[in-house]
């Protein structure tokens, strides 16, 4: 079913981001358009749809509005890390510049929108306000996660606040947009909502977790890059609160500078990471988070025998297997 | 009249864009929608909705939407342009820096959307379109702008289309939501929208033609800064389509450095478009769009007393008393 939701929405992006001028502004969207990954937004949107009123087609301009609003913020969020692969091809301000970036993100951002104008008043006046808020929070999220290496100390509130609007409310969005597609009313569809939060919190948990612990064969991102970088992820705010004097210390000094010896660095911190628990206090809070997502599913308005196909998403989505 | 709309749009727009957090996302915002303008476009947009229905309060929040998305677009520009100065204060991106200068603009775009949120279902499906699809071209405009100085040769008819997109839909847009808040339709509104577009397109011809030969007491900017920076405004394409060889040959030589006496390369150039007569050919069609626009007024579904105020206002605008 996955496989032919993905093909659907492929041919629909396909058509819809066809040629348009100037080119020099179009170019780069369908590039980063087209650049693949796992299109778990749209999917969920359409897979909401189709739990709710037994079609997924209708869906398929709301799951695009998402799935273009998430590539808008990669490219302007990669001009503001300085990232120069995406998916191992150049980032959009590596293969043409920053302008040429700034600017094809912004008619990405309007063009999602765009996308919601084939649906009836009542509902394009339901689905937006969803969707803008949606993207202020991601916006939001972006400014706390660049505001946080300029703080002293962050807590793991503000940390989860910040991968909620980051990451999570996206996918919230994605199926509660799918759902009302489909027929529900915002109210009715709330727990969708709230199934894409709790997910998408273990799924960026679980990511912060792998990005340390995960197999090199499989993770596909370079283990240890969090710990490079000197990002505060959970699992350094974890380590940090539980300690030793001792073992604050070092974290911290580890994470002030940029050490020439990356593979040493990695291990120590690791270590740490370890002694102090931070590994399973972690692991504790993924599992939490998608045993909340997996009992949401119980909510959902629609007959229980549909309810498999999200659970079933889920452990797939938290196992990597997706 | 003008004077009571300013005050209470600017009351309102305070009022809207309170305190916010992350501060850091936000304060960028509040400071480049108080660092003053003209307000042009929420003011057409108030005069349209009352004039049609006799009061203009209900379209105070379409008037912040065309004037925060206003915003967004001069910050991101400023990136672009790499502009120190806007409205002689520093731009965001100097004041900040160019990360935040991104994040702010897109929040804005996004908050510009939000204002629409107020209206009932069928107003708001009738406005965001036609916002999103003007937010689009000013998108597209830019970068034809930005795609000129790498081009070598730029029709009158690419320019004309340029600078309507860049600049004339948002204004023809701002009076023709203006207008359907009144109560119109999209049909009855179209004449706004027309004369929108003719006035914008007489504002920025006027202000190409002001850039060389404007009184520097008055003009606001630098009077030559289009030449300095070899700008192909459409004095520029006219001088190259009428001139000589020789005047050809001497205007490209000008165009293709950047002259270590500025003085001298602005009046030579200046000298040119006199012969060529560029500059009776521009205000030839400044005049024409002017009277274009005076027409369309006269199109409007509103009584005919209610009139005076629109042909008055292109009159001031173009006499640069605004």
């Amino acid at each position: 079913m996955i496989a032919s939701y993905h093909e659907a929405f492929m041919a629909y992006l396909t058509e819809q981001t066809a040629t348009k001028e100037p080119a020099s502004l179009y170019a780069p969207t369908q590039y980063i358009l087209q650049l693949g990954g796992k299109r778990i937004r749209p999917l969920l949107a359409l897979m909401a749809a189709d739990a709710v009123q037994g079609s997924f087609e209708e869906a398929l301009p709301a799951a695009l509005a998402v799935e273009i609003f998430h590539n808008f913020s990669l490219v302007h969020d990669d001009i503001m890390d300085e990232a120069p692969l995406r998916r191992g091809k150049p980032t959009v301000h590596e293969k043409w510049d920053v302008n040429t970036a700034i600017l094809s993100g912004d008619v990405m951002l309007v063009n999602a929108y765009q996308c919601l104008n084939v649906y009836p008043p009542e509902l394009f006046s339901a689905l937006t306000p969803l969707f803008s808020l949606t993207a202020q929070q991601v916006c939001e999220g972006q400014q706390y996660d660049m505001d946080f290496p300029l703080q002293e100390s962050v807590s793991q509130e503000a940390y989860l606040h910040m991968i909620k609007f980051k990451t999570a409310v996206l996918l919230g969005c994605s199926l509660q947009m799918g759902a009302m597609v489909g027929g529900l009313s915002k109210e009715e569809s709330q727990a969708f909502y709230d199934f894409g939060i709790q997910l998408g919190l273990a799924f960026q948990l679980q990511d912060d977790y792998l990005d340390a612990f995960g197999d090199p064969e499989t993770f596909g991102k370079q283990v240890g890059g969090d710990i490079i970088e000197n990002k505060k992820t959970l699992l350094y705010l974890l380590a940090l609160e539980n300690g030793t004097q001792e073992e604050k210390t070092v974290l911290s000094t580890l994470f002030s500078s940029s050490s020439s010896n990356q593979e040493e660095k990695v291990e120590r911190v690791k270590a740490i990471f370890k002694s102090t628990k931070a590994d399973e206090k972690i692991q504790a809070l993924i599992k939490d988070y998608t045993d909340q997502a997996l009992k949401t599913v119980e909510d959902f308005s629609i007959p229980s025998e549909k309810k498999a196909v999200f659970t079933a998403f889920a452990k797939e989505l938290m196992e990597r297997k997706l």
